[in-house]
């Protein structure tokens, strides 16, 4: 396992790639939970999320002979825009793969950041072979969104930052889908929080976290109808030990109190987050009494949405 | 005309009951204007809008004798909240008439700050009757959402602000409905600007204070069918004034130019703000050649939006 100095080496690494996002609180929604909410707002990091932060580390942590070949990636959300983003800062080109029913504005979005995009049929099987053609003909080097050792530890530094402003938090939440944020945020809270512990968010519409902690190995979601889109990715090799060893319990929330929770961020706090961002708060309003009185992160993952396709 | 002391009395009298809201700049911004472009975030600020500054003057400069007797104002948009939450801070009531067609939303906001609602029937009349009734009975003192001098005087403080902490603007850009807001930016500008110049943004659909500045005298907007539901009402015998005399310009602007400011703004700063408020960068962005390489401070007016009901 990565020790101290070398997370907060990926962090100095990065620094210059990424902002230091505000942390906001919420006179009213420390009212409604009962305790103190910080609120890490990563809607506001260079390409509206977190993911910038492990993709930037993944694509800096290459030797240089192999920056100049490229990286490639699949993905049709954010972190599709992360490799595209932080390819183009350092100047080299990024690959990625997306199924061709994936909605126009995230296509024009990847666009937008110098991405290069290959189109596959909407399958497993489809994905991959589109990589490794890529691959074959670049020389490219693969980084997965969620499983991928530098990837996690470059989104740990959200919470790194976090604990610098806030060094006494009792608990942080994030949200859980593919597994690179909590795992990250798991080793920064385990090396800079202080009886610090982090809990982990997910849809019981795609529960995979919380099942594969019950039965101690990787477990699917079968179908993953929920509004939080960024949480239907699956736990990996890579960052499933990390939570098993690191993250202290995951809780599961409705998609109506997502969607609550949701609406009390735009609404009160006047920020735009993404669905999946919303379900740490909804996590923190359906256990209140776990948090009631202390001092409680919560990671804003993201901020971006299609706002022709709102859920209120 | 109040004096720059005078003014910078009035910013102290408010700041133990308002927010000091952040300035955001976005990189994307900035690229499509060829400004610097400056936003004071008034979407932050206690109940979600500027008028928080005005009402809660307004309300200080009343004797102790009066302030006991509470305040009255005719409202149904942010003022009404203003009016209500300031009254509660300082612990005094607040009587606010309400046609009975607002939306519920609105009268609910109310409500929640501890405003006593008197519903009306939606004309001039039966509110300005409502209203005299309500002082006959308790003593109340009225005070009215933009053309009321300590309204007008406390609304200046966000640009105040803003020009603390970027002096060098050359150009402040506001929204203008009422008049408060930018009657009251103008002064800030012209006390504490270097040559520094306040610019009004109006909808086509609600141009009085255009026309009105053409004509040098109050014009009426006979009807007002814009989006931009904060501006829908008219300039005042005690703004009008000032904005003669300190206001360099209005721009008009056409509805679809401030949707999409607005999706600009929530899109890619993140931030909710109404309709209202993305006049100002819609005019920016309508005649880019008068702010192309110039230092622009923005004001968004608000973050209160009804979330079940918006243009996207």
């Amino acid at each position: 396992m990565i020790n101290k100095q070398e997370l907060s080496a990926v962090h100095e690494r990065i620094r210059p790639f990424i902002h230091k996002t505000p942390v906001i609180t919420s006179k009213l929604l420390d009212e409604i939970s009962g305790a103190g909410l910080f609120f890490k707002c990563e809607n506001f990091q260079r390409m509206g999320a977190f993911k910038m932060r492990g993709a930037t580390n993944a694509i800096l942590n290459l030797s240089r002979k192999q920056q100049e070949k490229g990286v490639v990636t699949h993905s049709s959300g954010n972190f599709a825009q992360a490799i595209s983003l932080s390819a183009r800062s350092i100047g080299i080109p990024a690959y990625i793969v997306m199924p061709s029913t994936a909605p126009q504005v995230k296509k024009e979005a990847v666009k937008g950041y110098g991405g290069r995009i290959t189109e596959c049929l909407p399958t497993l099987d489809a994905r991959e072979k589109a990589a490794e053609k890529i691959i074959d003909e670049t020389g490219a080097t693969f980084i997965h969104p969620s499983n991928d050792l530098d990837v996690i530890y470059g989104q740990g530094t959200a919470a790194m930052e976090l604990l610098e402003d806030y060094p006494d938090l009792e608990l942080i939440v994030t949200p859980v889908g593919g597994g690179g944020l909590i795992a990250g945020t798991a080793l920064a809270v385990h090396y800079f929080g202080k009886n610090c512990k982090t809990i982990g968010a997910e849809p019981f519409e795609a529960d995979d976290a919380f099942r594969s902690l019950q039965s101690g190995k990787i477990e699917e979601n079968e179908s993953a109808n929920t509004i939080a889109d960024g949480l239907k990715t699956q736990l990996g090799d890579k960052n499933f030990p990390i939570i098993q060893e690191l993250v202290s319990e995951i809780i599961r929330v409705e998609e109506e109190e997502i969607i609550s929770a949701l609406k009390l961020i735009w609404e009160r706090m006047k920020i735009v987050v993404e669905p999946s961002s919303a379900t740490a708060l909804a996590a923190v309003l359906r256990e209140k009494e776990k948090f009631e009185g202390k001092k409680v992160g919560i990671i804003i993952s993201g901020g971006n949405v299609d706002l022709k396709n709102l859920p209120f």
